[in-house]
């Protein structure tokens, strides 16, 4: 974030609401009065003022007659015991069957006529649009031989050195002589699976975890072990720990594990961010356990209610470390342009695997993404979709807890673009996800982030953008959950009756 | 090829030439009349005079004293002889280790101030650079928001349309909906080979052949058998049948072939052409054994001394093939579009790999190529492309001839960009590469295209360009080979001398 051109009493907004967000005040709990704000942060009575303003109209905090300001309670929060985790001690390594449902589910959302809360796409109304085409434009009109040539891996040196920067805003210090220009964030993970896996290896992966990863996993032929990955502050050290030492020693079929693909900040879909210390925990773990870490941070520089936080690479042994992720969330979907990062050895057999899989990336948008983000406008527009996501995501819990059934409890994170749900225990979302889809409304239903039988009662929103239509279809999804849940209790009292 | 702006003694040449390429009338033979070619295709006597003319000017026939016309001596073209292809017999399945030579020779050749004979890439001076430059430009500004999207496979509507109609200019008679439009040729082979097989599986590779599919092998944990691409021909159907039969009886260790990667339009290195009845049975025979058929035909659209030859998938089980292909050696190696083409389950299936690699196709390329193709440059481009070509790879032929060690041969190929130089056996061409590379030429050494202890006396130079560097490269190359070939005669002498 660039704090230069943020005002004061924003940045002492942003410090608490960060404090909030990582559980020091909890909802209900005081904050410091004004006062306290005062003399804690040396900022005039006024700055700390208006602080708590902005945090009161981002839904943080709410102030009470003569006593100060709150945390404010809002929509009940996801916890652990909420969810099916996969069964930690039977977790092993296993295959990854080709998923009809995820296939199913991607492909329905995406047809026109549609309300698509299935994609994590960013909103469409907030992208530099215009200004990048512009860019774009110019840059392949002013240069056209350089988007006709090869640009061979590891990709234009302009775009390696501002890749360099951004990287470097999460801690990571690296040469533009390790950064490799990738066809987005899914293939630098793809090529990174591909440039330290063999295939038959194991690697560790988030549950709830992305679905595309899982298939990746099973294209690649490789197996996946299932770490839970909790609302708040995702992956925990010790549980990952367990899973490391007992794929280890399980001998017989199981290879040991080979890499990890770990979403530390923002993870997707429960939105947690890992506490630093966690980070540092796991980083140092991995490397112990000859594990290669995969870093998917492609919502590192999406914190909405926080500082851009660290990469957990930045702890990292490098020569064990591909740091990943791209600009499609931020400023380009349809660009496809990431970027992969790594020590030096690891590094030439990455840039070997995008040679023979792909031979170069795309000129006119790696010449239109250079142009924007070597331009400046990349911070500006940050901090635009900084507030604006906090706003949509901030409204669309709200509908969640006012239309779902009782018991519905949400992620609440503090980036990103998604919202995790969570209905109450024994609820079938896959019977939500039919009725919704009569209504031509697409969701990502629990059960396709786990390999297991988990999250059934669980579901995936694009919290991205914000209109009546959008509202609608929230509210809808809503109705026809407290539907289902009607006519399941009457079913069970049914049963109950004739059992009687 | 666009025959409605063929001029008549052109297509009269043309196929005259096409007789002559495939072997009908050899060099040194005598061509029919001028009032033969009259009566033959009813063309004017003015007319078949004006297509020995062209011919003449092709260097393809030459004017005898009043004897007539009669083809070409020309540079001696390599034969089967010439050439240490991979043991027959022996021929199995095996592992593709990463080969570090391949790599080398690509970093080097790309390096600023080499003469880079290594890849091979189209000629930057007859790109159409700038219009499509313009094109994108304007496709970009006028839609920003098209290039914006997420363009999800199988791809842009527009394009896939455009696609179809140049894939049925090969015989193939597809639907739009069966076209995905991928990242260019390689990837497109790469998500065939990923569709198809399994990691363990076996794939049969031509020999020599593209290394950068033998490096896509090892990095999909793919085993290879190579079978002889014969200059001129390309592969045997006969020598395919032994490879599929013994690979298939093999047993033990050895799983059955699972894909055929094949090049019969102009394939790379050779340039060989295949007779159609050998795409015919070979079609037939892969269906037969069950083995998937991958056909890149990159080199189709780039037949300079024929027709555009058919694709070997128009005779293939569509559901047993993956056409791939590609606008990179025509118009626009940077932009990174092409395409595969299958039918249909198969196509579910490669649509759902490229999904998990990539995700999508880049927005501004796939427009600016759809303008391009659409607007119907394309077919004049190649037409331009097409005497241009002949140009140059007849003109590096003829130096070739002039400068390098007597009993050298080379290919005599009707399309495509690049020439296969075969010298005396015996001859080391890693000793060559060494001596050209301490005066910063580069050219591709024959044994970086076989698994095998192959092509040792050949290599491979991209003839796309012509200019006084270029040539003086390829003399330089001659005489370094020269000096070689004389040492190693002297060393052999002495060791007579001393055995003596």
């Amino acid at each position: 974030m660039d704090t230069r051109r943020t005002p004061l009493y924003e940045q002492v907004a942003d410090r608490v609401e960060e404090m909030v967000v990582q559980g020091v005040y909890e909802p209900g709990e005081r904050l410091p009065s004004i006062r306290e704000l005062h003399a804690l942060f040396s900022v005039s009575v006024n700055t700390a003022r208006e602080a708590y303003q902005l945090l009161e109209s981002r839904g943080v905090v709410e102030p009470r007659n003569h006593s100060g300001h709150y945390v404010l309670q809002g929509p009940p929060l996801c916890t652990d015991c909420d969810m099916d985790f996969p069964d930690l001690p039977a977790a092993l390594p296993r295959d990854v069957a080709p998923d009809s449902l995820t296939r199913q589910v991607l492909a329905e959302g995406a047809q026109p006529g549609w309300v698509n809360l299935t994609t994590a796409e960013p909103a469409a109304r907030l992208l530099p649009t215009k200004r990048l085409g512009d860019l774009t434009a110019r840059a392949v009109r002013r240069d056209p031989a350089a988007a006709m040539r090869y640009s061979l891996p590891p990709g234009s040196e302009p775009l390696r050195q501002e890749i360099a920067k951004r990287v470097f805003r999460g801690g990571v210090a690296v040469s533009p002589e390790q950064v490799l220009v990738t066809a987005g964030c899914q293939e630098a993970v793809f090529l990174a699976l591909m440039t330290v896996c063999k295939p038959g290896d194991s690697v560790v992966i988030e549950s709830p975890g992305f679905f595309l990863f899982y298939q990746l996993l099973e294209r690649l032929g490789l197996r996946a072990v299932e770490v839970p990955s909790r609302p708040v502050t995702g992956v925990d050290p010790d549980e990952l720990e367990f899973v490391l030492r007992r794929a280890t020693t399980a001998g017989g079929e199981h290879k040991p594990v080979r890499a990890a693909v770990l979403i530390p900040n923002f993870s997707n879909p429960v939105g947690a961010l890992m506490p630093d210390e966690n980070k540092q925990r796991i980083a140092a773990m991995l490397d112990r356990y000859g594990v290669y870490l995969i870093e998917d941070d492609m919502y590192g520089e999406m914190a909405w209610n926080v500082e851009r936080p660290r990469s957990m690479t930045s702890w990292a042994n490098p020569e064990r470390t591909l740091l990943c992720a791209s600009f499609s969330k931020t400023i380009a979907p349809g660009y496809r342009i990431g970027y992969l990062v790594s020590g030096k050895e690891l590094f030439q057999r990455a840039v070997h695997s995008k040679l023979v899989t792909s031979a170069a990336v795309s000129g006119p948008a790696a010449l239109g993404i250079t142009a924007f983000v070597a331009g400046g406008g990349y911070d500006r527009w940050l901090r635009t979709a900084r507030s604006h996501y906090r706003e949509t995501v901030t409204k669309m819990r709200q509908v969640i807890h006012e239309s779902f059934p009782e018991g519905t409890r949400s992620s609440r994170p503090a980036g990103g673009l998604v919202l995790w749900v969570v209905l109450p225990q024994g609820f079938d979302v896959i019977d939500l996800y039919n009725r919704a889809r009569e209504e031509r409304i697409a969701f990502a239903p629990g059960p396709i982030f786990s390999l297991g039988d988990c999250y059934r009662n669980c579901l995936r929103l694009n919290a991205a953008n914000w209109s009546a239509e959008i509202e609608r279809a929230v509210q809808r999804i809503g109705e026809l959950a407290g539907e289902l849940s009607q006519a399941r209790r009457a079913r069970s009292r049914n049963r109950r009756a004739v059992s009687a």
